[in-house]
């Protein structure tokens, strides 16, 4: 009864045009990752992996989830259990997991770096195991060979302000290795005061930084540093992980006595007012310094962390217990960032909100900071659909919100926020719903049928415009 | 030029996957409705009704909001009017009603239960009111058969702890009822202190449990007791309405001196926090009672209620003046849970939202309490879009989100939260929504066409999935 | 490719009940235009423009905001560029608007108003400025033919109470228009009490009413005096702009005060507290006096205004940066509305949300206030979506979910809100989603192929509802 095959070449393509679009264009252009969390070491070192479960169930808190959420044991996730057993049990919740995108991206990863067009359950898990273990004996399946597959020619990590960016260096210097890899300035630690090993961690970036950091001023001066090393290793963007974003303007002299406090006495835990001027006073520098640099602000907010104490005081962070938070930030959102425009140092900036809540109101919060004096379209970004959000509907929402409020011609389109080698298909995800949702509006005759146009379009959303954005140093596509 | 006749067989199923999955399984499964409020009293005596505004219009406030908003005089809605005069204004404003889910449910009403395949409306009602109240005569339009019907297997009160549960026990020990009738634990009187009569009624629960009730120490003895009695009675779930869920732990002392202030100062009205103190003791108490038995908590909330005080003190509580409450729970809820699973009491758990806007957190909010040491899939779950969202668009939201962030395929599935006996057709609602999503899916290719699992999954939701989750005494259906 | 022509005569009906509802009944009903921002001077005088970017660039701050996100200057938007520049650059973002609402008013507006069926962009820009401009020359394009184009049969401006209305008598008086133009009492700026220039306007108001406002007693006397002149000259409704809806009573001693300290201190600031509570009281009078004079009350809710300083320095309010606040107000509307209902004192009353996140909870707070002793079908409205919503999922979301909460069919319908003499396609575009969503309900077999009651519907939502609900003096249409 099927209209189309499961998961064929017109995957998500429900129109002529839109299967147009993504096969004539989508599909052919490179991809430009430019926020992922992989671990620059692995490329550097182009490992390799002798089991489809270290390669994909690893360190992949999103299918972990899914796997508690089928009663299977923490033995077959994080545990001792055998890789064979717990790919068996991934294998076996899969097919609950209808309607989730997870359905989709492991499929996507099966077929385009492993050639399976099956589908995996626990009948066939013994198939695909060994079909998968097999190719990865492969050199073609080392982790350079992975990206390369996926025509990735640029890709962002994400870097404490205190490493050396060794392997970056590596990687730069190797000429066998043809992807740009660029590291992405990610401060969290600096300002996240309220965290126990701050002063620790003051100290440590003093180090880097070759300097004391006693004062706020003092991290000021370590931060630029820092900052000016990353820019010598190609840095274009900061990013920024808020629960919420904080607007609370104090006086240098409250934060500097806040910041003082807190290195005096380590016991001293600093209340919400405090933490607000604080992180507030951090931002509005961070803001002023990227805007001077030309670097991109990437501010992703609406995360609430580790709500398992449980399973955290045994796994640590990132193991599959985070959620949306549930506090509104619009508000704050538009008045930091008029404060930063009013100074005449609001940067390129990418909003990105894990609530979907907030959606419309950032379409509309973006369109008031635009500013043609700096002769960039789309200077401000709404950033695309990410982790909970990052599914069909979520993707297809963030788009259409987007062009509802504003100009989604400019977007700069997806990201991959991953810590796997095997999930640059995601792009794939993305052009398929752009190209579809686009092609549907041309032939409800919503838009028309202009092929330079559309053409343009989907090549500037799907690499183009990132590579104008960010300045990125490689040619764009004709 | 209707594409599918008014509400034909394939009423709501726009694929032939969606009719297959409806019409060879979802359509002939039995019905679990482990959520409602219909009175035990009427099936124990099996009751029969007069007129159909007696069994339609008499309770239904749904129903009633929509008259007023036709303008209809209260005369006419819960006035001194006659059976026949109501009967008229509701089918006068069942046609305005269009694309809201009463027009649906009460054709699918008239069809299941009279035979009418007609449209009610100001010209037909005198027809429907004849043919209706016909059938009214004969015993199959008993409230047991009423309930037989729609395979009705097993349904679940709601009942306060000092209720003796009489009619239970005179169900059960009725040899001709082959329904299950268990009674559900719904504490919310004795949690709700700010209430004037929270003192009369911590009396009478005493005297229920046989004690007296003089500390939050000796009104969780005599919770215990009364749990005893209905775990006796076949209770395997609990209820909890809230306004938003509350997170302010406190020490017992504190809560006892809360406690002992309100019960010794008729006059006393705790403070915000003191109440959310003294609920959130109350709520963690629970929370271990039901974990240490088995039971399943459900957690209501978003609920703003009695909001038109002319009205209340006309006609009371639940008459159509309640609406959705702005503000949201999700950090509170998420604390809360992380409570009771780091002691290890964290029962299995329904949480429901009544404003849409917490679904999608809700959705990452269960994923981070999943548990696989419990063995049960799907042990936290996100209820089904009730009250004001389940309509169609409701209800399929609900259900894509949770695909989204988890498993759909353990999802428990549908309930009516109804006070009426005819209102099971609302599972029939739902299971074509849940088939049309999910075939839907098939014949976009998301979803390979596998149709034993697509089978198990469909009778999963629909009724399997809930046999498990609740432990309730009825066999699976293969 | 293209299933349909771009915009042709059935843009946006995707079925043949849609393309019937709308071509046989939608199309030919003549325009209420209940809501908007025109200056009636402009009418008065029948104006006629030079250029199309006079009328239609001019003072369209939703245009300006999509130029600014192409990183167009400042210059070209609001600047010293020519007539001709700043239409070209207008031309050139269009395209990149693609799913964007403008993209399809633009277009419309092009038609209806001009006569031009091609696609805008920077190619075709001097073919459309010599045609439109040539068009401009013409009697038929000024304002009132502009007008008259639409079938506008009635409007309503929006209008300070000091405000003389001189212009809407000149209209009333010149028998060469036929066109009824009404004012609406917008009282924000007595309200606004933290505004610098609050104490002045005092005094101004005090003066067009013939007294001194001394006095919150005081204020409440000019406003009546004003409110009769206002109902003199035809007035039917007011209309309120909050950024979000407080509700906080206080004694009217306590009102007087704060009243007293502001006047009396040119730099007291009230604080949150205390200007919630003037303002509960000023809109809890207002209130009471729409009822009892049978007038409207709408409340505008959910807008945060002036967000880029540095722009608003330069160019003022309403140049396009503002956005959707992100405070949620339901639960205190609900609360103010309970107040007003208790006292006999709620008025028939538009409810507008501009952040999407409160419609659902709308749909269900409005339900508590349908009161059938006034006989009035849908005396409480949940109000079109607009301004940031008023695209075509906006829209459809907001009859979806009116459709669903309550009684669509006494739908009130479409306003423009607008300040542009061109934007009355507007309602076409509304009318064409109304009829797609009612449509596409009937041929899914989801609402009767009943034709009568359907053009009653589509009829009274269009236009008959808004006559019997405003009690506007034209006739309606059978």
């Amino acid at each position: 009864m099927q209209a189309k095959s499961f998961m064929d070449q017109d995957f998500l393509l429900s129109t002529n045009t839109a299967k147009k679009c993504y096969h004539e264009w989508a599909e052919r252009l490179p991809v430009l990752d430019y926020h992922c969390h992989i671990n620059p070491e692995d490329i550097a070192l182009d490992r390799k992996f002798d089991t489809i479960t270290q390669v994909w169930l690893g360190g992949d808190h999103y299918k972990w989830r899914q796997m508690r959420a089928n009663g299977v044991a923490e033995e077959y996730i994080t545990g001792r259990a055998s890789d064979r057993e717990k790919f068996q049990k991934w294998a076996e919740t899969l097919p609950m997991a209808i309607g989730n995108p997870l359905y989709h991206w492991s499929h996507l990863e099966l077929k385009r770096y492993f050639g399976y067009d099956g589908c995996l359950n626990g009948d066939t898990a013994e198939e695909v195991w060994n079909l998968c273990n097999q190719k990865l004996k492969e050199d073609s399946t080392s982790v350079r060979n992975l990206i390369r597959r996926c025509r990735v020619r640029l890709l962002c990590t994400t870097d404490d302000p205190s490493d050396d960016l060794k392997w970056h260096q590596a990687i730069a210097a190797d000429p066998f290795c043809e992807l740009k890899v660029l590291p992405t300035w990610r401060p969290d630690r600096a300002m996240n005061m309220e965290k126990p090993d701050f002063p620790k961690y003051m100290w440590w970036l003093g180090e880097t930084a070759g300097m004391k950091i006693d004062s706020f001023e003092a991290l000021k001066e370590a931060l630029g540093k820092r900052m000016d090393y990353f820019q010598s290793m190609g840095c274009l963007a900061a990013d920024h992980g808020l629960e919420y974003v904080p607007f609370a303007p104090a006086s240098l002299q409250e934060v500097e006595q806040i910041f003082a406090k807190r290195l005096a006495e380590p016991e001293y835990l600093p209340d919400r007012t405090e933490l607000d001027q604080f992180k507030t006073a951090f931002l509005l520098f961070c803001g002023q310094e990227y805007s001077r640099r030309g670097w991109v602000m990437q501010i992703h907010y609406g995360c609430k962390r580790n709500n398992n104490r449980r399973m955290y005081e045994k796994l640590g962070p990132d193991t599959g217990f985070d959620c949306i938070g549930g506090r509104g930030s619009t508000n704050a959102l538009t008045d930091f960032m008029n404060c930063l425009e009013y100074r005449d140092t609001l940067p390129k900036t990418i909003i990105y909100s894990l609530n979907p809540n907030d959606d419309t109101a950032i379409g509309t919060v973006i369109g008031c900071f635009q500013n043609g004096a700096a002769g960039i379209p789309g200077k401000i970004q709404h950033g695309s659909a990410w982790w909970f959000n990052d599914n069909q509907r979520g993707m297809a929402a963030q788009m259409t919100n987007l062009a509802n409020q504003g100009l989604l011609g400019n977007f700069i389109g997806m990201l991959t926020d991953s810590r796997s080698f095997v999930s640059y298909t995601r792009h794939e995800y993305f052009r398929r719903i752009l190209c579809d949702l686009i092609g549907g509006w041309v032939e409800q005759g919503e838009y028309p049928e202009d092929w330079d146009m559309l053409e343009r379009i989907i090549k500037g959303i799907c690499y183009n415009n990132a590579v104008r954005f960010f300045g990125f140093p490689v040619p764009e596509e004709t």
